[in-house]
């Protein structure tokens, strides 16, 4: 993917890959420590590297002081490589400066504020006829289908579709159309999320220095659904090895997000729904109607992402651990792929084996899709 | 991973997938386009891209002509973007540069020319004492296990080694511990390229300009197998957008690698093996024994990678290029990976989860090795 950073990976805790290497071999090992009066913190720490560990450990105290010389000279490889990605990140601010006549050429004509002339319409090396030819075909099969209609089903998507007008601006529905054909984003995308989508005029990446990292920023037309113009998410990243584990680093990790209010109009904010409940009173037997709000699925809860809490080790830190390496992902994915390559991604041709898979179940999925409005039976007794 | 190069796609070729789409939804589409008279050829183009196709060709045409001036500009990226990767290239030569002395240092404290002193051994970011502990930990353990014997199972593998020479010279074993260690490196060594490893003191990596790539170098002792001192393999990567599909350019890929002759001793090959096979006289019914040499499964057919045959459309080129995939996959991880953190690798901590547990199966798999030599029965009738 010629990808720099990574996104978000989730590091095993030293005693959680320890407690899995006791089942596959380290057991034996746990058991002579025990004997031997180590401790258990000790106990984990040694096995975590399990059959190595004691191999290691095994070895002549020469031997092991020269191994500790090595890791010693790989903290200082490490330390030279993270210099090494801040150039690769100073370049990527270079670039970004010098693709930006060019996505903002194509978000003009895309969203019909400039027309290009003919000579910024040759593709030099694809021949044009074809596409026409292909145009025909379809366009002649349409035609084919109509007149012999008790031959065909009558719910053909392909040509049932009403012709688009003609004098259309610019490239309609060119973003939206990118998020239905990209899976990643078509399986976070709702059905009432479609017609805001749809006003989704271009998506910009600003790099930035300090912290290192990027913003996205989402362009929308003026639409009924929010007052903004433009919804950011800002992701921060680390370039330096970690104090503690410096022998761990591996170049970028994002570390941090952020993302912006949205300011929904009355009535329009899709990233909530209403749930009835029912509740039936103890004593009594009478039942009665509670509606409260919860949250909604919807690509726009993306601009909500969750923030770690105080405590790293809960349980409930791991599992927002987990949503934030999802949500880093998508925000490196968005920037690495779809900004770069926004025309491919529409018409296709950029497309992996895996999205275009996706594209087929994905529509099949909108027809089973949720109205928004839950009923949920929770009688007390 | 922090990776720039993306080690050799695969890409299906455009009737592949088209014949793929066809199965998948392009059926209806297929029938249209053969009705309005459009070529095969044509249609496989067309269908290449499935529903996506359809849906552009559907299109007005102003709005058809506005992509076309979008894929005009993806161009032009795709031109810029390929003077980025460049310039990360030349990065990582300048870093390859700084990285050396560091490497040669530890070629020299692994193979016992350097003994590093007090100082280049203490690990400030790691208490010392734990590993000392563990030491001791897994040295009692292993007396108790000797005084009662009776408790224990003899074959206990991790006690089982003799102790090893405390007047030992460098880190011994240290690169072949480290292809025992990393699951991609451990499937291709086999038996017999065991003992050959063991004289593996070094793998450096030499970056070259032009055609941009890398070649690896590995370095033995002198040893009773051949009369190499260092064993090659060239990568070479193409940095630019191909002239009759630019679109497709996703950064550098390496496209070709080159291999070296080893010089064997004689008796010494592992990559060859003899076959036995008994073959029955049609009409005489004698049965004589024929021995034939064939490629045996061997580490050191790294250095003999196959060459693409003449025809690139051929069944037998996917093969091969299937294998050359593997194979570039195999050349970058050692050089992203095992180059640069090799110490790591050696003592566990710089392993994958998918490393470690193929450690454990690795070590069973050997058992089933074969002895090099196999009876094959194949009588004429």
């Amino acid at each position: 993917m010629g990808t720099v950073e990574r996104a978000g990976d989730d590091h095993t805790s030293e005693v959680e890959s320890g407690e899995e290497e006791e089942i596959v071999g380290g057991g034996e090992l746990a058991q002579h420590l025990m004997k031997s009066g180590v401790t258990r913190t000790d106990m984990l720490a040694a096995i975590s590297n399990s059959i190595h560990a004691e191999a290691i450990a095994a070895l002549p105290p020469n031997v092991r002081r020269r191994i500790r010389a090595l890791r010693l000279l790989q903290r200082e490889f490490v330390d030279i490589e993270s210099k090494f990605y801040s150039e690769v990140h100073a370049l990527e601010c270079k670039y970004e400066k010098l693709y930006k006549p060019l996505f903002d050429k194509r978000a003009q004509i895309v969203n019909g504020i400039y027309e290009p002339t003919d000579e910024e319409c040759v593709n030099p090396w694809r021949d044009e006829n074809e596409e026409d030819e292909l145009a025909r075909a379809v366009q002649s099969a349409a035609i084919t289908d109509g007149a012999d209609d008790n031959n065909k089903p009558a719910d053909d998507n392909n040509t049932a579709e009403p012709p688009m007008d003609p004098n259309v601006k610019g490239i309609p529905d060119f973003w939206y159309n990118i998020f239905r054909n990209v899976s990643m984003l078509c399986e976070m995308m709702q059905e009432h999320d479609e017609p805001i989508l749809k006003c989704l005029q271009d998506i910009k990446v600003q790099m930035h220095d300090e912290p290192i990292g990027f913003t996205l920023e989402f362009h929308f037309a003026p639409n009924e659904y929010f007052t903004n113009t433009v919804l950011t998410k800002e992701y921060s990243m680390k370039c330096k090895p970690d104090d503690d584990s410096p022998l761990d680093f591996e170049g970028p990790e994002i570390y941090s997000c952020k993302g912006c209010e949205i300011n929904w109009k009355k009535g329009k904010n899709v990233t909530v729904k209403t749930i009835k409940k029912k509740q039936k009173h103890k004593s009594r037997g009478s039942v009665r109607t509670v509606t409260k709000s919860v949250q909604a699925d919807s690509f726009f809860n993306f601009f909500n992402p969750p923030t770690m809490p105080e405590d790293p080790n809960s349980t409930l830190a791991s599992d927002i651990q987990a949503l934030l390496t999802a949500d880093f992902e998508i925000g490196h994915y968005i920037r690495e792929r779809v900004v770069s390559r926004a025309v491919l991604l529409y018409t296709g041709e950029g497309l992996d084996d895996d999205d275009d898979d996706e594209y087929e179940e994905e529509e099949d999925s909108y027809s089973d899709e949720d109205s928004g409005t839950e009923e949920v039976s929770d009688a007390e007794d």
